[in-house]
């Protein structure tokens, strides 16, 4: 047998996911087979069960991936000095998110692929524990970003970090369901909508 | 044959509802047949079918509910003075839909069949036209709310009010994705988060 590079491997892997995020996009995780599979990354059962055992392991690759790209954005802006504010990283973030990040795949396919990560992982455990290791990262990541915000002196002290990690999280989160239900979101909305509420002041009327 | 009263058709179908709403929320969308439906709810399939051709028009029905009630708590919030602010508003409106208000689902089974709607909305026209049309009522009701923000003088006047409305219930989705994904989210994380977002003053660093 011929020697196969680590990098031909990686290649081979590569291709064999972004066949997978395309027919799991097109068609839905349940409305997929491995023959569909299969036959869009047109390669060989006996090469593509080499690395992934069926769906469910090629579907926590592709969130795994999804998620280890959303942390780098974090890890890298955290490491901003003065840190982007919220409107600005969530912006780029999900910009990363849907322009092509992920296989290559169009806004709303992202979108969409997305969300039905979510409604399996309710019944695929190893799925929801992919799921909750990404979020938990996640907030980790917001976590140290609010405590560069409140050594700027841009955010209040008395409010938990986490709480507000949690909330810009649901706030792209929603954001990517917007997009999915009913495509053509902008991400200046979500821009724009923050800056509106960073603009508020509830001393005003409490 | 005996005359039916409109108030027992009325309780008939909140009945049928409830128990296919228990169905879906236990054993998921796709895994749940008309079938199991019947039986969680104790009525023959001819008392059933008379209101209900199948599961597309069960979980239609179900989608319009819940929408129903979150439009009647952003309406009755908009014709507050002053407002309330979107933590104190979304705070509410979210515990409306997690404490019983549909058909008496636990918040964790609730959030998950929300997100199973929207996944399913991908697949059937109809659903995904239920959730258009409760999304864009959503966002008049909060673009009423916007303009009463700024009458009060708490929200700057140069941010489009309909991104404003887009952002924040966005966070409601995220919340509800976070909790079907999870569980035990406090929605006093998202009244915190939000608030602490407000707290942001994005001029002292941009």
């Amino acid at each position: 047998m011929a020697r196969v590079s680590q990098e031909h491997l990686d290649a081979r892997r590569r291709q064999i996911l972004a066949g997978a995020a395309r027919s799991f996009a097109a068609n839905g995780f349940h409305g997929t087979s491995m023959q569909d599979v299969l036959k869009e990354v047109g390669l060989s059962a006996g090469a593509v069960y080499r690395y992934f055992a069926g769906k469910e392991d090629l579907i926590a690759a592709i969130a795994d991936e999804a998620f280890g790209a959303v942390r780098r954005a974090f890890a890298e802006a955290a490491d901003t000095v003065p840190p982007p504010m919220p409107d600005v990283l969530l912006g780029r973030v999900l910009r990363g998110v849907f322009e092509g990040q992920l296989h290559g795949l169009e806004r709303r396919a992202t979108a969409m692929l997305v969300v039905q990560v979510w409604s399996e992982s309710m019944r695929d455990e190893r799925l929801a524990k992919t799921l909750d290791d990404g979020y938990t990262g996640m907030r980790a990541a917001w976590g140290k970003l609010v405590e560069a915000y409140r050594a700027a002196g841009v955010m209040r002290s008395d409010v938990s970090g986490d709480d507000v990690a949690r909330t810009m999280i649901a706030t792209a989160q929603g954001f990517i369901a917007q997009e999915a239900l009913f495509g053509g979101v902008g991400i200046e909305a979500l821009e724009n909508g923050l800056r509106g509420l960073m603009s508020m002041d509830p001393q005003k009327i409490s």
